[in-house]
């Protein structure tokens, strides 16, 4: 039966600085790589293997999936790296210390942006040291200026159908390294979780999230593989 | 107009221990990883850049490839992972001392092995520990028991021709991450070489070694990166 795992990229700089950080390119930490490659040796362990790897085209993400399968004896696998799923575009908060942000805009306003499921923080501006504009990798691409927790899912799912959700139905393994709101976006189709309750459900760090499914993609268990 | 390079792994453990290596999946030392992030350095600092990446299916060159990216900021890159640019499998010498294997069958013999373009070592035998059968990355794929150079550029070439030179002939730029032997096989074509000076060929560890090629994808160009 097909399996997937999805793994939240370990610890970042703006993890640990508490800025928001959407498409930024901020690499691990320490801690970020360590998380990393536990996850892996805790996939080596409970013997998991896979057939096929996704992952963004963000740093943070592309070396936690290499860390874990170097753990696993596993860099050989196919790996595929797409922009849909990088984390959620902040906007014009990318770079923001969260409670320097709070201090100024209140905590509302900041809870709003952060928790609401299709409120968007304000526009990144062009021209912003942030500007990815400029950036090779997203060559042709159309680069958000800011996005909803409901915008991302817009654009995951999409990709989920067409590129992932063809090899799950074929049978295969599969490992996704990604973000908080691009697998939220996931384990809201997934689960089929609310939009008044996904934006609220964390999802930790280098914690592999194990889902069992049928051929038809339903769901038949999920649960994190440190509690098995 | 295309642009060519390639990088044979850094330093690995057998390397280092001077042993046949092959197919067996050794690891990189902490030179061999130094040598693949000066490698991406250098690369970095004279400009290059890429659309495609290919490698082969051992951890040593794919990791030599991941380190050299990450230092461009490129691990965001499309990496193709292939059997057929594997490094020339060793047969029965796979995991011997090179210099004990010189001692037991006399120094002329090895020097065949070696060096002649289309004499074999002996067979793999089935069931050796360095059998790779019941490898799960070698499943449905022919694997040699002894290859001679010849061997191995008879199954690097139409990988080539089919998934790398296309790319080549679009003008994309591209790297390929490899092994002594498989990239032997590439200046072989590419520079014309003969059957009997292409076994003598040396290829440095971490050396970035670039091709500018017309659209026929005829050199136009050879040269270390680092000598320029």
């Amino acid at each position: 039966m097909p399996r997937l795992v999805l793994i939240r990229h370990g610890q970042s700089a703006w993890n640990l600085e508490n800025r928001f950080t959407g498409w930024w390119d901020v690499n691990l930490t320490e801690k970020g790589i360590e998380e990393a490659k536990a996850a892996g040796r805790l996939l080596a362990e409970k013997g998991f293997d896979f057939d096929q790897c996704f992952t963004s085209v963000q740093t943070r993400a592309i070396k936690t999936l290499n860390l874990a399968l170097e753990e696993m004896g596993r860099l050989w696998l196919p790996v595929e790296k797409d922009w849909h799923l990088n984390e959620r575009h902040y906007g014009g908060l990318t770079g923001l210390d969260k409670a320097e942000t709070a201090a100024k805009h209140g905590d509302d306003q900041v809870k709003i942006w952060r928790r609401s499921f299709d409120i968007p923080p304000p526009v990144l501006e062009a021209g912003s040291e942030f500007d990815l504009s400029k950036d090779r990798r997203y060559a042709g691409i159309p680069i958000p200026s800011t996005e909803s927790l409901k915008d991302t899912i817009a654009r995951v799912l999409p990709y989920w159908e067409s590129r992932i959700a063809p090899v799950l139905t074929a049978g295969k393994q599969v490992v996704i390294s990604a973000h908080g709101n691009s697998l939220r976006a996931l384990v809201k189709h997934l689960s089929g979780i609310s939009d008044e309750d996904i934006a609220s459900l964390e999802i930790p760090t280098g914690q592999p999230i194990v889902y069992e499914l049928d051929h038809a993609l339903k769901a038949t268990d999920r649960y994190y593989l440190s509690e098995r």
